[in-house]
């Protein structure tokens, strides 16, 4: 490898889960694609202690460290402070900066109607705006997004890598990005970095110990290929990254994946969401969605792709059994003798989003997500699903294992699947 | 602080992020509710040497450590022989642990219905039981919840934090977490800690600028307090960690953010979802969906808590205007003169949302999330929502900043808080 780099994300917020971190894997696929390997990320909470020894840690194994977050005006803040005093850089108030992040405050504050509170409240406003200008004597600033500036920082010794240091907020980091990249330091780690491939492959139904198995029978021929297998709701992924030089021994991967997994082997490249988006706008064709206990989180599955409103005209999330009937037409009498929590309900929900909608294809979901309304007949975690399209009808019935959470994630996996097997063929879901 | 605790979490595929780490969080969050401070979260790929130099890392500052991953059968699941070198204990195949997890192969290989492959594939998968079933020496083994065991590792010399090893699946993990509490060594650091407690105050439409003065000014009255603000779809959270000795000075946080900004002060304690469950639940009011842009993403986060059925009985995810009109009443004549992108058509939506579901609230929402569909009269971002209840009626139209991912998740946000405005007054959406 020719050029490793190591990122910190800060805040307690993080650490303690209620914020999902962006940031990370943000910028170790952006690493990854300009030929820089990640190969640690560190999330610390706001203490410059915790902060500082991170920063020595990932010094001592990468060409080039980034952090994000702790640059806001609030004392927890604290992230270019630390980062100048590890890379032995004195801090101090940039004043034409200063004028810069109060000008940006002052409209900001004129924007939203909000009054400052008073000369004391005045004061303080103005001590969190020069915060934010204070920077590392000798360090790049880098243009704030927000209120808040970035930092390229070089070692004052010459020893260590510089530290990139960009804002908590995923819209202000990656708006400040293409600046961070023009900056000398930056460029010199650029120029070392060597192309790495990252590829994908897809199964859906094989479990993990039977490809390891195949992995192992012929690990001999896979030499330089850096090889993870993820099982994730159900899909086991492979993803592999190679320098070009392995190309071949890639391409021996792949055949014997095909050889023993070709039945249940989705894609070798974008992933099944992908897969469906573009069948759906080559065909022309749309999808509207009726589901009871994924609860909505199916339709927003197909509309998270820009462009999404071509091939989906809506869905209905019915929960209770009037809204089954009078939004969806399905049976009383059905929801009577069989249950809502029936294959044909499910069958009824695909086909009634279908005609509602006057879409092509129309999928049901009808299930019991608990932890509550289970029952000996039907455990919690029993769920139908049916996908109705112009090639014909697919259905499926399982019992989710997991939570409430974990159940209702799986089973709109389950969903796109059957989606991708009416549209596409391929492994059933 | 008593005690500290850090969290290894290995896995490629949450490097790079296909994978949203959930371990970390929520290891974070027992630790601390255990009295535990947590001050890292390592990721590391699927690498011997990133992971063992995490390892050193972490055992430099804390009094336990903790992993998560990396325990499958494949061969770059590697935690377990890299902990055990770590903590200076050779590994060996525990044969009686070996045999109870081929047991439950073979008994997963039945249930799928899937066939060991042939002699070689046999030799392979047993291979790989072989592997989960590698134990350092004088490690406690946390039995299988899947087909991996977890261990306990006390470190050779005496002079490390013993290092509990736990599976990567969360369903896994978090099975096995009992059992990894009650192991002596963890038992030990266990009663070294003291009591932390947290508190979140929650702030809706104060920028961070205005709280970052309060808090300076009245800075020197918080002694023993950890103060950590965090933006997160336009609300504020302050959360606050602190030793029952403390208390006094997180009164004096609570009335100065109080004296300042009592009128955007959500909550004290639960967050507004909860707030407004509670609220739903106690008044026996049920709360329908209408959505375009937000797509389902609305209404699924109003189902995400247990017993959601009970006040909500569904919602319509109407994206084209057909929809609109058939299955919400929408008034084509309205459609036609002022667009669907308008407060009239979330006023509409709110309404046939509320009689179509028969519900007591009904909630709509029409914007425009992009990145196309935007025009100079109505920008990419701009979105109206309506909430109608017995209580009155809420509009709110703004024009929200940020990609498509993030206009969803904050137009979601300002309609829960539209909701929680209508049923509870309290800051405006």
């Amino acid at each position: 490898m020719g050029a490793r780099a190591g990122i910190v994300v800060t805040g307690t917020e993080v650490l303690t889960g209620r914020v999902t971190d962006r940031n990370g894997p943000w910028l170790a696929e952006q690493l990854r694609r300009l030929g820089l390997d990640v190969g640690q990320v560190v999330v610390v909470g706001d203490r410059p202690e915790d902060l500082h020894s991170a920063l020595a840690y990932l010094s001592a194994t990468n060409d080039l460290v980034l952090t994000s977050g702790g640059l806001g005006p609030t004392a927890d803040d604290l992230t270019a402070q630390v980062v100048g005093d590890f890379c032995g850089r004195a801090s101090a108030v940039d004043e034409e900066l200063a004028d810069r992040i109060g000008a940006i405050v002052d409209r900001l504050m004129a924007r939203r109607g909000w009054a400052r509170g008073g000369r004391d409240q005045e004061a303080a406003t103005r001590e969190g705006t020069r915060k934010q200008a204070r920077v590392p004597a000798g360090a790049l600033v880098l243009e704030p997004v927000g209120t808040a500036p970035g930092l390229v920082v070089p070692p004052a010794q010459g020893d260590g890598p510089p530290v990139v240091v960009l804002p908590g907020p995923p819209t202000e980091l990656q708006a400040m990005w293409p600046a961070a990249l023009a900056a000398a330091p930056v460029r010199a780690v650029l120029d070392r970095a060597e192309e790495l491939r990252q590829d994908t492959l897809r199964l859906w139904g094989t479990p993990e110990f039977a490809l390891a198995a195949t992995l192992r029978r012929v690990d001999d021929q896979l030499a330089g290929l850096e090889i993870t297998t993820c099982l994730r709701d159900g899909e086991l992924e492979i993803v592999t990254r190679y320098a070009p030089a392995a190309g071949a021994a890639y391409q021996r991967l792949v055949d014997a994946v095909r050889a023993d997994f070709g039945g249940t082997l989705v894609s070798e490249g974008p992933d099944g969401d992908t897969l469906l988006a573009a069948a759906l706008g080559s065909r022309g064709l749309t999808v509207a969605t009726a589901e009871s206990c994924t609860g909505g989180q199916l339709v927003a599955r197909l509309i998270d792709r820009p462009g999404a409103s071509a091939w989906v005209p809506g869905g209905v999330v019915s929960y209770s059994n009037t809204a089954k009937q009078e939004l969806l037409g399905v049976s009383a009498q059905t929801l009577a003798t069989v249950g809502a929590v029936s294959p044909e309900v499910a069958r009824q929900l695909a086909d009634g989003a279908r005609s509602r909608f006057g879409a092509d294809v129309g999928i049901g979901v009808t299930g019991i997500a608990g932890p509550g309304g289970g029952s000996p007949d039907k455990p919690v975690g029993t769920v139908h699903l049916c996908a109705v399209g112009p090639d014909g009808v697919l259905t499926r019935s399982l019992v989710v294992p997991g939570d409430r959470a974990a159940f209702r994630k799986r089973t709109v996996t389950v969903g796109m699947h059957l989606l991708r097997s009416l549209l596409l063929g391929g492994p059933p879901a």
